[in-house]
């Protein structure tokens, strides 16, 4: 389905993968200060920070997926799939609608102490965009620099989760992945001790063998415990060009290779595109699953006190640099 | 430590991924039909199949990892620590030097029963490049459009083992990796049914649990199994760009993530670059572990009749394209 | 730590083991149906249905880890360590201490729905025993021929889970343990299908092979599932003799050996009882670690019309028939 | 199928499970001194060290599937089907007939070197015993209190490995299973240490959760992984009562349920019986799937020096203790 994932070296990334057996059409979308954002039960804002992410456009209003604003805050939505159950309409509350929710967190907050007040007076509702697209099944990861939470709509209610690994992926609920790391906390990057029997003489025959036990498959319970091992032990230089390097690697970790997921017959879920945002430059760098050279939109390129959507289609097609 | 793979749309695709803590110098290597191969036990040709490959180039002679010829043959050779046994030289057979294999291979092989001719000839000997450069511990696959093969060089022997699943990795030996393929022969891209309690009401909470329990680490034998299993299920379109983009998907699927597989303290096994020739039209494809761009060298662009080689340093840093 | 099981054939079955790394001292007890309960907020009462189970008796009162009554409902406490939090007394509901939960059950419960009613009505509350006895940290099965639930206390209150697996061990929550049984449906007692790769000959190189992935450690979640595996997938004649030779091996699937499980230096969690009632017949059968026979108390060998215990200690060492 | 087990306190012990889905009828059988061997191709010996083992006496002979003799060496016959390849007959060769492996070891052996030293000469050959009886396909554990061994005759000639861990079951190959223990090395009875990610606060939320990764199913190298993890960390006293308790729990971790393990349509391979062999005291002690309690037969209160095999059947029934 889907896995999100921050990273801090100098700078704060944050990123995700969306992976579906198809695109809803999908652009790189600067919402600039002045946009305005109508909202279904909380009037219009003719002013907010300025936001970059990816979406899709309906109708003039960016349905965005994942973002960054301008203050450093980032925000993903992921499939949440038969556990994602959205509030009712309660007078004196914010009421936001599920489609809204990232403009709406980002649009106001500056960090995560933002996020947690506006959260706190907030109804999630399942007002839907418009008959042809009702409310997906979300759950959500919002961070800054310095945190992560998660943030799960259910049958018994909003949950504001601190997410102290930085990742989420789909079901179950993030209570439950969490405490199935668990399971894996015996495992390590560097190789095991002999700890079975110490009359044998057991050997390490292959390097890595201290991480055996971490899973492989697309699951997203799996997904999850891979990224998390591979985010938490990840080392890399804290250069622009370094970190994001590795952020494509964090996230690469976890590709769903097309083939590998069948979701109905001949139909193949896969990674339809892994982004990273540097949420202290205001950058979106993203690869899809045809083009494995990572593109690059600077928020600050653009005029963020305007009030019209800047719309960058992605590139789809493998860029292949010719040596000769 | 490594994974090669062979992956067959329209046209006949081979490659690997290099996985190491460090990089010796590793340039895209064309040798043209007569460049001069000196051989330690053979002596001089002056004439053979063109070759292009990863080198390091020491001395003016390209120490191949993995090539193809313009026969559309690819050879590539893994990390066999601990299990590689080189021969003795023994008058009245072709004395090859490990270093020299792929050279002697290509150069003379347009297919897989020409290779299998010339094997069974033939001693593998530990015979050093030089004192600075003794004779790496490996084994290795070659592959034509229709079938693969390994070649290990054990204690007791040379083994020549078909490869029915096209893929290698390093330790334990082929055949140990080929028997425990048998213990996932029930994971499925499609999703599972109950078959544990037909009483039990249980569900499939995440798309992609066909596969659970394919391995997930960054041990050899485990990724045998992981990319074994993605490049079996891989399916794409058979153009150049789709088989292509494939192909970096089946080797992303164990990329080595910088801090994942400590081999000493502090020091990290990544993979350093990644290859896919496309055997058919002779053209040697990569990205390295800090550029995600996909870049190509066409051995058609060089005068193939030379006897000097062309050599294709590394395209390192990340190549980002700018949208705005 | 303890597993608990329910069997049904002709009779109905229900036991467990009991795991821990020494005894309290514990006896086959019988309480008949005069025997006075002194509830510590429910009052006296000095006719109930008769009882036999396991208990440490402390002062002349039984305190049950597990047993019957004498209409065929079983009821087990298992340790929930870290997650169990009783409620406080509340006036308008029968406050029962943990202690006297399994007399207070079977002393008035014909059956479950009789079962969960008084539960309706009750709150579980944590008074003590005894200053030398605080109140343990449990949850429990209760059942019947038809069907079994789960009561667990927890900080956000009193649990009643269907549990239709008839089985249950300790942490995580019950609901946890059910939802990771999801992740073994595609198990099986059968051996098999190569859905991995069909181009390739997979083989079934061992009988069983179809239950791989099946945990065999001793934590409680892996008792949990390879419990299930066996239960659900049981066969055996409906004599009592099958059936019982059936139960034993059923809980054996998930026995505890001495030296396994290092719960402080040198000091191993073993399988000190394991029990097996026909909950029809009035029986109790039980073997402990040191003694492999099966041992047999019939409650209805007591007067059930009185008003003492009847107490049988344990035959506690290997009890060997010779044959010469 | 099977599994093997030796365990040393103060005497050596050797056993074994026997699993299948039918009984051949078999006998606890003592062989005294001078019952008459008759060998196909090595004749006839009528003096020879006593025997008690575990045989279906067919015509007069028995065909032991798991003995020891009066000197301590223990021998145990456990399927190898696929892979057991017996010898030709060959001139100036010991040749013996698998079914006569263990009398001829036994018989003439007194500790594991004079075992080595007859195998020298030994050719191990396929002549059945009858028509209805074909040679079984079989590989071997020889055992003293200092050793093990084990014998594989293959299509490659005999093998003769060291068995380090005491252990044996069916496929693949000793040395692919001692190879797999090496992926197990990082398990154990302790808790385990959170090397997954320091900045997590990950817990032991159950007891046992350092051996997460051994399998639990019924498949031939699970239970070799799960025996040898049980044996290689046994803790017991060194009584003769403690020590075949601990022996029966060792076996015990690889039972074969009633159910589990399908091997035809409504065939399921069961544990028929574990045997317990004292080699020093001479005593086979064994329970059966539905009798757990342990029997024993002492070959000293047999004469050893007679010529006529002492023969006990199975008790095959529960043997219940009744305490009223």
């Amino acid at each position: 389905m889907c896995t999100a994932a921050t990273y801090k070296t100098k700078d704060f990334y944050f990123g995700r993968t969306l992976d579906y057996e198809f695109s809803y059409g999908d652009e790189i979308t600067v919402a600039p200060r002045k946009f305005p954002f109508e909202f279904r039960h909380m009037g219009k804002r003719n002013s907010h920070y300025a936001i970059i992410g990816m979406a899709h456009v309906a109708g003039g209003y960016p349905l965005y997926y994942d973002a960054i604003n301008e203050k450093g805050v980032g925000m993903a939505g992921l499939n949440f799939v038969g556990n994602a159950v959205y509030q009712a309409v309660e007078a004196g509350r914010d009421n936001v609608a599920q489609f809204e929710f990232i403009p709406w967190i980002l649009g106001q907050c500056a960090d995560l102490d933002e996020v947690r007040a506006l959260l706190d007076r907030m109804n999630l509702v399942g007002t839907p965009f418009s008959e042809q697209l009702p409310s997906a099944q979300l759950h959500w990861i919002i961070a800054d620099r310095n945190a992560a939470i998660t943030v799960e709509c259910m049958a018994d209610g909003m949950h504001i989760h601190e997410n102290p690994v930085g990742v989420l992926t789909n079901n179950p609920p993030f209570e439950t992945q969490m405490f199935l790391l668990n399971n894996y906390q015996g495992l390590s990057p560097k190789q095991p001790e002999n700890t079975f029997a110490e009359q044998l003489q057991l050997q390490s025959y292959s390097r890595g063998m201290g991480a055996l036990g971490l899973p492989g498959d697309l699951s997203s319970a799996s997904r999850f415990a891979k990224v998390a091992f591979t985010k938490m032990n990840s080392k890399s230089g804290d250069s622009e060009a370094e970190s994001i390097s590795q952020f494509f690697h964090i996230l690469g970790s976890v590709d769903q290779q097309r083939g590998c997921c069948e979701v109905a017959d001949g139909k193949y879920e896969i990674t339809l595109y892994t982004s990273c945002c540097n949420a202290d430059k205001g950058i979106y760098y993203y690869t899809t699953y045809d083009n494995h050279q990572i593109t690059g939109v600077d928020m600050y390129h653009c005029d963020l006190d305007g009030s019209e959507l800047f719309r960058y289609p992605l590139v789809q097609g493998e860029q292949i640099h010719w040596m000769n």
